[in-house]
């Protein structure tokens, strides 16, 4: 019988997670049943999200187990296969175990091709990335032409997405990141009107509020904490928050606390709605169509931080909490 | 030249607001012009968001004017008309300053009959605390049956209400209050399922999830602060929140801080709206047709707390946040 390497779940995190909190194993893989394809992996996504499945607090998805394989989205090459709807050396996306080869049963797999985009796209600009940024902007954020869209994390995979897609819709668009070449890169790359440095700017409600002389309108949050503070002196009146994340506060061992939102809320008549890009399932073949169209037509542009080596996953995931991607980082095998 | 006595707002209060805030004046009562009416005040509303238009900080209506008359809600009878639309021996609702005696534009008058309902009941149930409620509810809370309703500030005027709307909604309901009077009167009078005493209460997460055993779907807020903490833990999945109000940190000086809210509403899909009742006057008059059959029927009950006397309406306002009314808090001249 073959074997495969694996990557578990060594401990749950305690705040920032650590190398030691995941182990490599070597595991048998099972003989190939009627239904079933034998999967080599091609690219892993590592993605903030995970840090919360790794802890056992009750949340949108269940825990990863200890001991067990973490998994992520993967896209992979089918190897040999007893379904009779994937053919051997076709490529496949879908939420697959930290595995270098793995038998996978064939729903949840979606077939996806490389003639139309490269692989890693598939778990990026044209998967839960690109997803998320097109269905929490439409549907929660629920932009109007000429309004003004504020994201943090902007220069993260779903941000600078979102930013994109908000000038497709017509709006003024303004990011929030954390180095001066991600600050640059926003503008000129990703055609946001302007870009707000937060790690030297020292009044952040002051800096919002003169690149957005209009007040925010929606505000796309990835990060929570202090940033998301100081943009709630500069909402508008029926402005939409869409908390998408907050990377800022993942790691903290203690609840964090903030400015109590709830009288900004009431005075601006404003709304923050928790968006998971899974609870939206119906909607996805709709967003990747018009994703896909947009990514064709030229309107999209996408940035990946590709680490190589099956050994580096856990390392990649961490190097997430550091802000040392940009864009989407996935791991190549 | 006839004369009236007037409220004025003397100091823009700093934190809780004091008697010394407001002063006394005599102001003379202007000729009646063409359209216009001459209004005896017979009962005036206090209302805790009169705190907010007492700050400068901007919010969803203008400040208070140093120095001049405070306005409310008031039920007037009219005096004198110049208008062909009210006359003499009529009585009226508006936003109406404190006067004994006051000259008025008709537009944003709205004609009240004394048959249908008390008098008093047009400046809650039947006004703008009934809207609230019933608005607030159904437009951001969007109950479905069966599902649990959590109210803050539950014995207050817009809380009793909102609570008897919720069964007739057919949902169950949580109530949360500060005496045990009024955890009782909650339950004997207005017919909630649970109520909590949260100053007794020692573990008010705890205190909750017993109540709501299935979990908070709507979670109708009028107080802010460490109660509004408190039901985070026990939101449910797609639970909304209605941001009513947050009478626990409206005295505040500095910025309240509260646990993040963002880490909770991204677990739960969950959402917070702001609310304010002025936002949906096209709505008013649905509502208000709909809260007066229920009344009819015996549906509806409210509490009233009638203070007497033009002198005593500062004080009046002033005991609103020592939570020393039941229900909808009016002043009878």
């Amino acid at each position: 019988m073959n074997t495969t390497r694996t990557i578990n779940l060594k401990n749950r995190p305690k705040g920032e997670p650590k190398l030691t909190d995941f182990d490599f194993s070597t595991a048998e893989i099972p003989k190939l049943k009627e239904g079933e394809v034998l999967l080599s992996t091609e690219y892993v996504s590592v993605d903030p999200y995970l840090r919360g499945r790794m802890s056992d607090a009750p949340s949108y998805i269940p825990p990863f187990e200890l001991n067990k394989p973490i998994a992520s989205g993967i896209i992979a090459e089918v190897l040999e296969s007893k379904n009779t709807n994937f053919n051997q050396g076709e490529f496949v996306s879908g939420m697959l175990q930290w595995q270098e080869t793995q038998v996978a049963k064939a729903d949840g797999l979606m077939k996806v091709d490389p003639e139309k985009a490269p692989l890693s796209a598939y778990l990026g600009i044209l998967g839960m990335t690109g997803l998320t940024a097109y269905l929490g902007l439409t549907e929660i954020g629920k932009p109007k032409k000429g309004e003004t869209l504020l994201v943090s994390g902007a220069a993260g995979a779903v941000g600078s997405v979102v930013g994109q897609i908000g000038k497709i819709l017509g709006l003024k668009v303004v990011g929030i990141a954390g180095t001066n070449e991600k600050v640059e890169m926003l503008k000129s790359k990703f055609g946001f009107d302007e870009a707000i440095n937060y790690k030297t700017t020292e009044n952040m409600t002051e800096a919002i509020a003169n690149a957005c002389p209009d007040g925010v309108d929606v505000y796309f949050d990835n990060v929570g904490g202090e940033i998301s503070e100081a943009v709630l002196f500069n909402i508008n009146k029926f402005s939409r928050t869409v908390n998408c994340g907050a990377i800022s506060v993942y790691n903290n061992t203690e609840l964090p606390k903030s400015i109590s939102v709830q009288p900004f809320l009431v005075k601006k008549s404003s709304s923050m709605q928790g968006f998971v890009v899974f609870d939206y399932v119906d909607k996805h073949p709709e967003g990747i169509k018009q994703l896909t169209e947009w990514l064709s037509r030229g309107k999209l542009k996408y940035t990946e931080t590709i680490r190589e080596g099956f050994e580096n996953i856990p390392q990649a995931f961490l190097d997430l909490f550091e802000g040392k991607n940009k864009g989407k980082m996935v791991v190549k095998l």
